[in-house]
């Protein structure tokens, strides 16, 4: 039994979208889940049903990914019913002048060493968009509500922890308090942030994390909101290919 | 162009749900949509789309059938980011006893005027469920916020619209004071009481009138947000084919 003082949390990150099949650098764009990952969410979903999951609220960011990868996992533990909470600090990481372009192709361009540092370096911020790029998120209306300070040009995962936080502390942590069981569908590097965070990990450390797709991450959190303990849903072997896959994604094939 | 004091509301009931296709009775219980209501309700925001709507915020119950129309509707307009508000207040009417039985046999048993008057007929409330009956809506977790008297066990239309229309007042009103467009996925009947209230329609005039699944009504409300202009999108004679086939549910065929 859960103690006391424990508290419930799963994160899911989205299943394969057309742009990650692609392998093409995405960040803010929007690309919907291909087919593959859309039997990934489904089978997050059912995992969390089997294992006698229910959830009081969720939470995910503005784009479509990882709504519909939320929305296809609470279908399948038949809790479309529940609160949906959608925002944009944990949205993926904007990946800046990268955002569009082939991974292989900025390899042969800028290097390994130069993209792995991009791609994996704590604070290493990606080449910044101009407020006239069509990357600039000024331009969708989605990002109206945004202050000029809190619109990136692009970001290391330093900065998407400095936004992820606040947020975590101010508007899920509060629920978590009330008991509340949560859900978060998110990206990559949103969801990488948090588990920074909540398992302690140190920039060396968070740099050779990779989260599977479609996958759930259940954690028990202790008083203070931090892992108290933490397990993949589902079969190891498929936890690690799919990690595998994320982890390949700038390898040439 | 729009007067400086007009606000924009759009309704859209359910796609065909399994429950609609077999003739049963469905009220509060939760029945998924079938293949042709998922086919109608991605038909309904598409032609949202192809005529360039725009909404900011959108409302559905806390009935499957409903969300599931509002979700897909959203995916085709792009829009599954904005704000969307789920409440019980705007699900189906509870249908008391007749819950689970089919319309025809219920015409067998009870006689074509009787279920033509617990269909219709604005206060005939249906046979009461118990509150030891599964059709009680205290045992489904998704209604354990509500008080004891907020809980359905059978109700006629005027009922529906006595929780629905504080609701609109108080949760919906206010937003279109703030110059939202406003979408709201809901039910034949929480979506009549509604239009009852907006169109000024009498008790006999509501009686006659029928909602086509899937198909989206366009509002213009007037300063004192009632109707100032209505309309359905879409082809005239598929309008007419879905309102026909929904009057006709008691007729044998």
């Amino acid at each position: 039994m859960a103690a006391e003082s424990s508290y419930d949390l799963v994160i899911i990150r989205h299943g394969q979208s057309e742009a990650n099949k692609a392998n093409i650098f995405t960040g803010w764009r929007d690309s919907p889940l291909s087919e593959a990952g859309i039997a990934e969410a489904r089978a997050g979903g059912r995992l969390l049903r089997e294992e006698g999951f229910h959830f009081d609220v969720a939470f995910s960011s503005l784009q479509s990914r990882a709504i519909k990868t939320l929305w296809l996992a609470l279908e399948e533990m038949d809790l479309m019913w529940i609160p949906v909470v959608k925002h944009w600090r944990l949205n993926e990481r904007h990946y800046g002048a990268l955002q569009g372009k082939d991974k292989i192709q900025a390899v042969e361009a800028f290097g390994e060493a130069q993209v792995h540092a991009w791609r994996r370096g704590y604070a290493t911020r990606p080449p910044l968009v101009e407020r006239t790029s069509a990357d600039y998120p000024g331009h969708d209306p989605r990002y109206k509500g945004l202050s000029d300070a809190d619109i990136p040009r692009g970001e290391c995962l330093k900065d998407v922890y400095e936004r992820v936080l606040p947020y975590w502390q101010a508007q899920i942590v509060p629920l978590l308090k009330e008991k509340k069981k949560v859900l978060i569908a998110a990206h990559g590097n949103s969801l990488r942030a948090l588990v920074k965070y909540l398992e302690g990990l140190s920039e060396d450390e968070i740099e050779g994390v990779n989260l599977p797709t479609g996958v759930p991450k259940v954690y028990k959190l202790n008083s203070r909101f931090l892992a108290e303990t933490q397990r993949f849903l589902g079969d190891p072997d498929e936890v690690a290919r799919r990690t595998h896959t994320v982890a390949n994604q700038t390898k040439r094939s």
